[in-house]
């Protein structure tokens, strides 16, 4: 059991990008916080706290994780081991934390790190939040699965073995993490015959959003926040 | 082209139940709507509906959509093709029409059937929303899905084999629509051996939710709104 005295932690989606598509639950927790916690690139801006900075009140304490972009996964579970240690710190003293996390907490959250290390300690809620995939799906215009379709959802860095596989079973595909992965992935796509029902998004949801069909993208290189949605049927791009 | 006289047809997703999920955009057209439509079941009230209730100024007009609840699809798709006249006449006549979609407008959401009808004649704009999917991985407290983690969703409809094909290729899963298929779909994980990694939710984030492991749920059936998630890894319930 957790004490009574203890702050409690919050781990809120603030969505794909959008200030707007921040939900009312996590708008008012935000408002009311008087500290918050986010994930940052070692040395750059927070995009989550871009996210809601509408919300955030002045005098509001932020504790900033500083989280290496290099692959190697220790470094970044090292920036949350430090990062857990400050936010520990305040729930300890009975403050409650807001956890800002872009898209869902718990879909390819980063809330996930800091919830290993201290959920077993202290009381938690989780505000679910609008995840890339569907405001990709409402940016292309074209609805993604309905009924009983079957939908997966594969990243970028899988090998083309395991990509191909399952995309040769069918259904609905969200490819998520495409960034420097996309000129491998096209020709995949390509040799899977996919590209005509294939739509890609960046940035989806930002003034600096592009949402087209996959084969009309000319740039051989793709953003971090990037994304290729796979339709069900022959005819992905009917409007 | 779409005629710059004509109204612009909104599709807006409310999320999952509560209606503080509801996103900031979302209330602010609901809001400002002077028209507003939304599926019902047949001599029943309409969900997306209750959840934006708060938002709906007094005057605004409702075309409410009388959705059959029998499984024969052609029933529901003449429900809204008498729908479809109806939000039509009032594009027609210049008006927009923000459309009210539980969870979200394109993830298995209802709008498709009015945007399948209309788009090609209207200005549209759709609005995305939390689904119940992240929504059940938040009030389960268990994240769903990191890194390079493959999901796939499936429906509780699909018949057994074509299940076990999936579920046999691992990773996590959402199964959508448990409702009557509870009992065999409980037989089917059994046989699988992944009732320790399943988790079970019905109404998720309202009043009377259930979010319990599936192996603890002593129920026989299910109501219409449950899911059943399976988390990849031997050890689902951590915390």
């Amino acid at each position: 059991m957790t004490s009574k005295n203890k702050g409690t932690l919050y781990g809120v989606g603030v969505g794909p990008g959008d200030p707007d598509l921040i939900t009312l639950k996590a708008a008012r927790l935000i408002s009311n916080a008087t500290t918050i916690a986010y994930p940052a690139p070692e040395g750059g801006d927070s995009f989550a706290r871009d996210i809601a900075k509408a919300h955030i009140a002045e005098g509001t304490k932020e504790i900033s994780i500083a989280v290496p972009m290099r692959p190697e996964r220790k470094a970044a579970q090292d920036a949350y081991d430090v990062g857990a240690v400050e936010v520990r710190a305040q729930l300890e003293a009975g403050n409650d934390v807001v956890f800002l996390c872009e898209g869902d907490p718990f879909f390819y959250g980063t809330f996930m790190y800091l919830y290993d290390r201290l959920a077993g300690d202290f009381e938690t809620d989780i505000i679910p939040g609008v995840t890339s995939i569907v405001a990709c799906a409402c940016r292309l215009k074209q609805p993604l699965v309905s009924r009983n379709d079957v939908l997966t959802v594969l990243a970028g860095p899988m090998s083309d073995e395991e990509l191909e596989a399952r995309l040769k079973l069918g259904g609905s595909f969200a490819i998520m993490k495409v960034g420097r992965h996309l000129p491998r992935l096209r020709s995949l796509l390509d040799k899977l015959d996919l590209m005509k029902r294939a739509g890609y998004v960046e940035r989806a949801t930002l003034a600096n959003e592009k949402a087209i069909p996959l084969a009309e993208l000319e740039d051989a290189t793709a953003p971090y926040f990037s994304m290729i949605l796979i339709y069900d049927g022959d005819e992905a791009w009917k409007n």
